[in-house]
């Protein structure tokens, strides 16, 4: 019997006043949103940004892990006042926030055991039920309790976490994508790309995003779909448009 | 009468399927979030990326308008078929969605009687009652109504536009920040950098974030208010802990 794949999505909730304030400029979400697609077939729907206030937390933590089959949160997980993801998890989840045995251990050894501090001690404090999602880079695993999958906030080590995620996750249909990159302007296709995605609404998306490259406007048309044949539909009668309005096509 | 200056707040709404998915890397929020506090003494308490779907953002519209004092919206004011911003947020506050007089009078002498086809002219269409922005860029405008200020996504012309809010905007408090980078762990200082939180809990905000520069670990400890006062009397406390702990400060 062949399974049948559905489609699967996800939210992103980055916490931290730090990227709310504008002082650091987020690389979670593309990094995310693209893994989760290309690898998991995940589609991301919706990102929200909050800062490190508990009731914020524990209110988005409820709302978009009823409304999304994912929740992948950033930041927060660390030794520091300011660190109260897992807590609000816990608290949203009304189970207890208790040190997870394993992560306990793992931390004890990577410090050794004079200098495993309180600080460094709160990091092995989860939400009770929680598995651990390891860390390659420095040891402080993040975790998935229910639907909700917490990592650190600093990309780097995010990055080093993200495959140990994968186990964790039913796998969707992977959307494919298409890009066509035209020298002309949004509004001399705007009408008749309008009516090709009119035509194939139900299985594609077909975004346009105006670009400047080399002092010369253009525009990216970019076709998505889980399904490389409509994709194909789609390009040729763009194609047909292309030649028909003697557009000059940019090959990258 | 001296007038008060009041806590004023605002979220903004990322519209765009390209942000989501992942193939372009958002650069307004950062820009917005540091503009809004330092030119107007706005915060930014929550931001949302959600998709081109008409039904999503007429209700994050009305959600995240009755929220907060402003909601800043980028992307989806173009001439294509995914730009469907404008008439959303027309259809969230139940006005007409129309063509405004001085946006089509600004369009069409910038593109020329022969040139102002239906997709640019579509840029002209906007809720009834909105007022422009004007777009020094590329001429065709943003637009506030109520409290919902539409920009477009293009980074560059957004910047371009950004002060044309201003007269639109009551200003608030802004909120000052002074950063101290060290050369420590986080775990090393957090307990004390609690107590110091816990004690100015009223009227600051210390943040901490882990970083690496040449080679080393470090933590930038961030402290943020609208006193300038109080964050001087934290920069004292955090001055003593670092004495005391012998941490070395780098200089920047």
């Amino acid at each position: 019997m062949k399974k049948k794949i559905k489609k699967i999505n996800a939210a992103i909730l980055i916490i931290g006043n730090e990227i709310l304030s504008g002082r650091t400029q987020d690389k979670n979400i593309a990094f995310i949103s693209n893994w989760l697609n290309s690898k998991c077939g995940i589609t991301v729907n919706e990102v929200r940004i909050i800062p490190d206030i508990e009731k914020t937390i524990v209110e988005n933590i409820l709302i978009l892990s009823k409304k999304f089959n994912y929740v992948f949160t950033t930041g927060g997980i660390g030794p520091t006042h300011d660190d109260i993801t897992a807590q609000s998890i816990a608290k949203a989840f009304k189970v207890k926030y208790e040190y997870h045995k394993e992560a306990y251990e793992i931390l004890e050894k990577y410090y050794s055991k004079e200098k495993f501090n309180n600080g460094r001690k709160k990091m092995a404090k989860m939400p009770r039920g929680a598995k651990l999602i390891y860390n390659p880079s420095s040891a402080a695993p993040g975790f998935i309790i229910k639907n909700v999958i917490s990592l650190p906030g600093v990309p780097s080590i995010l990055n080093s976490m993200i495959e140990n995620c994968k186990k964790f996750l039913i796998k969707g249909l992977k959307v494919r994508s298409q890009t066509i990159n035209l020298y002309t302007v949004e509004s001399n296709i705007s009408k008749q790309l309008g009516l090709i995605q009119k035509k194939f609404r139900k299985f594609v998306d077909i975004g346009s995003y105006p670009f400047f490259r080399l002092g010369k406007i253009g525009v990216a048309i970019v076709i998505r779909s889980t399904s490389l044949l409509k994709i194909k539909s789609v390009n040729k009668e763009i194609l047909k448009l292309i030649k028909l309005k003697k557009i000059e096509v940019l090959k990258i």
